[in-house]
């Protein structure tokens, strides 16, 4: 089955930088690719390396069983497809664009109204590493669909299932880049603050992501991370009022060096809401309770 | 040399659960070890396992040709060691409490006048994994008393030397702090936009911690910390603009998600300050250069 299954015919729809990186992949592990986009010069490398270019979406969704695309968000999708009349009815629309987890559940709505059979996906790499064993692509909704098509997605990269909520993919990929920029602001203002005495970043990287960020930051998360859905934050090995005088010594030590402090103070700051809260004599891990609730009303 | 290094007597001062835990160390390297502490109780169990209690700073500092100290800050370092007369002159002492840049090159001063060999530390593991051979200690100042009780600070962890400077160590150990709670929040605030469908976060954490963070933002930032240097944030393979617009989406669908926005709001408005300054066109690591300078007034 697995071999039938990569060579499974494939439509791309939308030929941005990704949408260029998918339809590659997909050319070079051997599938018949059909590629359409507004633009269609954007196809011109890949009809060289035997890629079919359609002249219209009903052309190139007509084409195969299973049409992947990327476009710029779900709005597009709408209007690109509903002008392709029928075309996708009784076939597979694995959708990699990205959006919120409400827009991925009404696209399930729309899919469903149309006789499309729909899976919601996102690519936690850059178009680059497209196509290789160990890029993970995140996907949700429809498990049939994710398993009859399985070995054809495996051919993007390692392909992840996390579950029958359509909304789960894109809410995935927004929380991993939701960490991504915290933990990049994180070594860029920790750089900031040894460049105010004349230490290279690059020489502060040594420690700080070969050593301190994998070692102590990274373990000890992964070791914690049961204790924040048991809601339990002991605090013997220290406590939240400790550490919220640790981020007014970052804070303070900030100024001191004439670095920026909007980061650490918010930081200071969300460790007083859960002090306030009642949290001061649990752990730093308490925050969670903070996060977990919406803002209170802004005036 | 080593064997007899590994044998100098050390004196201990300040034993709340970090100086127990660096007492408890070099006894256990089999330095003979003379420790102090306001409430002479805290050495009972050294002293049952064959430490020397010392009555007074001025018998303890006159003990061992080194003295190492964790107290809570500067100004008890002062008060401790000026109460104890001239018995520091001409022996080492070792500070691994912690402080900012500015109060350690003070430090310097204050132990020049009263002719006390010092050099700064600061220590980046927790208790119980001080004396692990993997456990890192940064010390800074001066290069001569690093070397001769290289030996003996071996006893307590890895040392690394990161200057002349006697501010570094303390200045690095509040930047990988830094990074510690930036990067922390980055996953607790992830987890709970997972969280908020039902995710728990020991389930994320397994694509977040063990494939995410090392994988692709460790992995990134490392390579890219030398352009941190050179101020060289070419926007080829995307721009601030375009991740201006991701944090958008993040602090979008945290609320979307009834989860706190403040987080991702900072860092959305982070971004448009590097943008305001020009660096639009460029990569994301251009906010580098917005945490480099100091706020503006606040009003």
């Amino acid at each position: 089955m697995t071999s039938d299954l990569d060579r499974t015919p494939v439509t791309v729809v939308g030929l941005g930088p990704m949408g260029l990186a998918l339809a590659a992949a997909l050319l070079e592990r051997g599938h018949p690719l059909t590629v359409w986009n507004r633009t269609p010069e954007k196809a011109d490398e890949l009809v060289g390396k035997g890629a079919r270019r359609a002249a219209t979406v009903a052309e190139a969704a007509s084409a195969s069983p299973l049409t992947i695309m990327c476009l710029k968000d779900y709005d597009t999708m709408y209007a690109v497809f509903d002008a392709a009349g029928d075309a996708l009815r009784g076939r597979v629309l694995v959708n990699l664009n990205s959006g919120t987890p409400n827009e991925a559940r009404a696209a399930v709505d729309w899919a469903d109204e149309r006789g499309v059979a729909y899976l919601d996906g996102a690519i936690m790499v850059q178009p680059p590493l497209v196509g290789h064993p160990g890029s993970v692509f995140l996907y949700s909704g429809s498990q049939d669909v994710f398993d009859r098509h399985r070995a054809t997605l495996a051919s993007l990269g390692d392909p992840r299932y996390l579950g029958a909520d359509p909304g789960l993919a894109v809410l995935y990929n927004t929380a991993l880049l939701d960490l991504m920029y915290a933990a990049t602001n994180g070594f860029l203002h920790a750089s900031a603050l040894v460049a105010s005495a004349g230490v290279p970043a690059a020489t502060f990287a040594g420690l700080a992501l070969d050593w301190f960020l994998p070692t102590v930051v990274q373990a000890s998360l992964a070791e914690q991370a049961p204790a924040l859905d048991a809601g339990h934050y002991p605090g013997d090995l220290g406590t939240l009022e400790m550490n919220r005088n640790a981020l007014e010594h970052i804070t303070l030590t900030s100024r001191e060096q004439g670095v920026h402090d909007d980061q650490p103070r918010l930081m200071q700051g969300i460790a007083e809401r859960a002090i306030a809260e009642g949290h001061g004599d649990r752990n730093y891990l308490a925050v969670f309770e903070v996060f977990k609730k919406a803002n209170a009303a802004r005036a």
